[in-house]
């Protein structure tokens, strides 16, 4: 599983032998059971995860209503808006398969870049790198109607659709379930006609 | 103008001399008019901005539309998703009122890390904050109907509803003019009736 973050890594900058050493120290790989709850509302948060293996899966509930936010998968960082503070989360985080994931904790972190401070240096690039595809999606979904939603994660996560129940999909996509099965439906109908 | 950058610095770190004059000689501070489009769709992104002064406004132009995606305004870093990369833009800076901004650029940033490494410490801490908040924004958006996401802004960023127009908030809200017209009636009504 190491030599997998290294891989991942090795996309960002040259894993030199110094570097891969400072990662091998520095990681900690761990294993959820589906169905795991990392993180419940009004927890404080003091650790984030990169996945390895698995989907964990981010929720709000309001009104008695869960309303997922994000879907995370293999090779995404999670990290809790309240990581690291001590402010309680608002959300949940549950593991939607069995999961392996690499985790971080404030502690460990700042130990870590006192020590590497080159893995400093790459957490700012990675972090920099996942703030502007999540500026994009942001984007995308704010200009995109539910259905143009959809088919942007048939296009870009097909995985996904398969991997968790369509309820929650619906709910991602911030509508309801009824709606998900009205566009999919218009959608094969499209591809009949067309 | 730099003295204001020095302020909004301290919130999250102390303020060392050695940083001080590392801040204070790698900022470049820009002033632009009105109306000037800093980034067109199409165009390669070598700068960022940290705002002092105005507002700046991201879009997306979609079928001949504009499409408000954010509006940044005093103390608001500005970094295109495209910054540093070698991809076109997809959307529009522009400056919705005088501005003066703090500019960054890759190759000022990779110097200025390399000479002061305490900047690239803390440029890391505050990309974790302000990653943390467009998570929670984002979050926030998907679980909102439009009314709540415009009695939100009232909330958190009142200022904005007087500085840009009112088409432009419907448009960053996801909806149409007439929409957040009946909104506002609506939030008008409820407050006569209560």
């Amino acid at each position: 599983m190491k030599n997998e973050i290294l891989k991942h890594l090795s996309k960002y900058t040259k894993i030199t032998n110094e570097l891969e050493d400072a990662i091998t120290k520095s990681t900690f790989i761990e294993s959820f059971k589906k169905g795991t709850i990392l993180l419940k509302e009004g927890d404080i948060s003091n650790e984030c995860y990169f996945l390895l293996k698995g989907c964990i899966r981010s929720y709000i509930i309001e009104n008695g209503e869960e309303k997922t936010i994000e879907f995370y998968t293999e090779e995404q960082v999670v990290t809790p808006s309240n990581y690291g503070k001590s402010t309680p989360s608002n959300y949940y985080l549950e593991c939607m398969e069995d999961v392996i994931v690499s985790i971080g904790n404030p502690k460990l972190e700042k130990e870590t870049f006192q020590k590497y401070p080159q893995l400093e240096s790459l957490s700012r690039v990675i972090g920099e790198i996942i703030m502007a595809k999540n500026q994009d999606t942001f984007a995308q979904f704010k200009i995109s109607s539910p259905e143009e939603r959809y088919l942007n994660i048939l296009k870009k996560r097909p995985d996904l659709i398969q991997r968790v129940p369509q309820h929650q999909i619906a709910s991602y996509l911030g509508i309801k379930a009824e709606s998900l099965s009205r566009i999919k439906k218009r959608i094969i109908n499209k591809k009949i006609i067309s």
